[in-house]
């Protein structure tokens, strides 16, 4: 815990490596190595408790019960600054309860409760504001969840971007079930629930004016019902993560350093629209690293991976869901992809911006 | 539930009294008559279920143990936009935490887990970050508060003012405690815990750049101690409310609209500093609904009064509280004022804007 005083600027060093960087920049809130070193190295020796060091998409907490046995309660945070507001296949506000939703589901938990925080800036058209709290509302009720606690906020014009909004939850984590980052275990299965990079691309597409023969639409969705599919097949998953900022190379490279296990997988089997290929091409992006809203990663032990993805291909959110490679116990830390020529390359977390302001 | 399209921006009507404006006003944010209609007309409308209509700081929620019984959790959730970040007092770190805590203990909860998310705007000094998250963590601590979940969002330069915080936490409800905002009985004591006015003039003092003799400083406090020693003295204590934005006002207009009761206070009883009386009439202001951040309002069975007075008065935090008034059960829903020179005056609840930004 620092002892610098409120008004002593002057006593604070800022800790290496975020000495390079004297101010905040875009990249702090893009998902990768930036991010990482900010929460390291900033955030967490001021917060510093154990629960916060678990990372998980959404903290676990344990409340006893008073008969000797406790309620595992999940509790995340999000918050939305997403541009534009509007995007096609959602906006914000379905993007602020299914992403508050999944991070809760992650954990294996049944989502259950969520607060709304809005930042409204001065001038927003309150027809907007109307359309997206309808949208809150209908996300909520295709969840299975409830805002049950709000807040609003306005800032003057020319401090805010419209609107922002914080979604937190909590949610019951059935009995049986521990998925944390850090139990991939060399010899499991990895699987991803569907087509990657549709989310970002969407975004890009409405940013650059992109038109596509076929429009690239976000996947936003609540994935708590595939969770509880998955969960019907086997408690003993191991790890869940939705593959939000950073996308699924920024996901593998966070389970494989928590773990301390490798991952492979190969190139080819990771599902891609030729739409969202096409465009990533077009801007010099890799969809590995662009950001989805309604698909996730799925670690479980080989002798379940079948069963589980047979379930998952009969859900509507997983119907494209693949085995796309395992963990490994060589090159701890490290995720290496197979190419389609037969070669290997390692993929790394993403450094700092890719697309800022994805959600 | 509204049925309009995502992009069907046509189809929403605004419902009155909303209808008289057309975009978000700085005024909607201010705790006062516009926030309320905002929240009732559009937000509630679309997100409308039980647990949100209870319209407490807080929302108490059931979970059931499995034993036959349930625990009784306290959510509540705070965005922090104040301006400037750093004030007499305080800085918008230790306002966000004890903002949250306050908000749990008002419905007599323990204060136990907070969620932080941070939406940093591209610029921001590193040092000013690492000062704040040092505040953050010293009031967590304070507070006996851990925050075990969180999030860092980045937006572009111009699109912020710096960082805004939001806070949500949850807390445990002891059994046998049942405080909420419609449970005001007449005969029942209004208590004030001390001075009323501090934070909001603190604050305005360095944005209108006044000198006092004495320098006017925000009363940030987590007030979680407080409650704590006024539930050793009775249990049954049923409204408690932080006298935040809009003030002492707001806060006696909306328990006796929830509980649709009349109260009744002694102007010349509330205790105000005479810096902030001073600063006040140089502003033309009335203390009454400037925001407190660290003051609560008891509203007690008269029979408890002088307990809890009495363990109030023990506590730091207490020292200057004060009986003002009682619940009366003419003139439902309206708040009246004697006034010093034998009169009366109906304290409305504010319109809009009064102080902005003020947390």
């Amino acid at each position: 815990m620092s002892e610098s005083g409120d008004f002593n600027l002057s006593g604070w060093t800022c800790p290496l490596p975020l000495r390079s960087y004297p101010t905040v920049v875009m990249g702090h809130g893009s998902g990768g190595k930036m991010m990482a070193d900010l929460i390291r190295h900033l955030f967490a020796p001021e917060f510093g408790n154990d629960l916060l060091k678990q990372m998980g998409d959404s903290a676990v907490l344990e409340l006893p019960t008073g008969n000797g046995e406790a309620l595992r309660l999940a509790f995340s945070t999000d918050s939305f600054v997403v541009s534009p507001l509007f995007f096609p296949g959602g906006n914000i506000g379905d993007l602020a309860v299914n992403g508050t939703v999944n991070d809760l589901a992650m954990s294996g938990a049944r989502p259950l409760f969520l607060s709304a925080g809005f930042i409204l800036e001065e001038g927003l058209p309150m027809e907007t504001l109307g359309q997206i709290a309808a949208s809150v509302g209908k996300a909520c009720e295709a969840a299975g969840v409830q805002i049950i606690t709000g807040d609003t906020k306005v800032v003057n014009k020319g401090h805010g971007d419209g609107l922002y909004i914080n979604t937190s939850g909590i949610g019951l984590i059935p009995p049986g079930v521990h998925i944390a980052p850090d139990r991939a275990r060399p010899g499991d299965a990895v699987i991803v629930s569907g087509t990657m990079g549709d989310h970002g691309m969407a975004i890009m597409s409405v940013r650059e004016g992109l038109a596509f023969e076929a429009p690239i639409v976000s996947d936003t969705a609540p994935l708590n019902g595939l969770v509880e599919v998955i969960l019907n097949v086997t408690k003993n998953v191991h790890c869940l993560r939705d593959a939000t900022r950073g996308g699924l190379a920024a996901v593998l490279n966070e389970l494989a350093a928590a773990s301390q296990v490798g991952i492979t997988f190969e190139e080819q089997t990771v599902p891609i629209r030729p739409a969202v290929q096409a465009a990533c091409e077009m801007l010099g992006l890799d969809p590995l690293y662009v950001a989805n809203e309604g698909k996730l990663v799925a670690i479980v032990p080989e002798a379940a991976a079948d069963a589980v993805l047979e379930a998952m291909h009969a859900h509507p959110l997983g119907k494209d869901a693949a085995r796309i490679g395992a963990v490994v116990a060589d090159h701890a830390g490290l995720v290496v992809a197979k190419t389609g020529i037969g070669g290997s390359r390692v993929v790394d977390l993403p450094a700092g911006e890719l697309l800022p302001r994805i959600c």
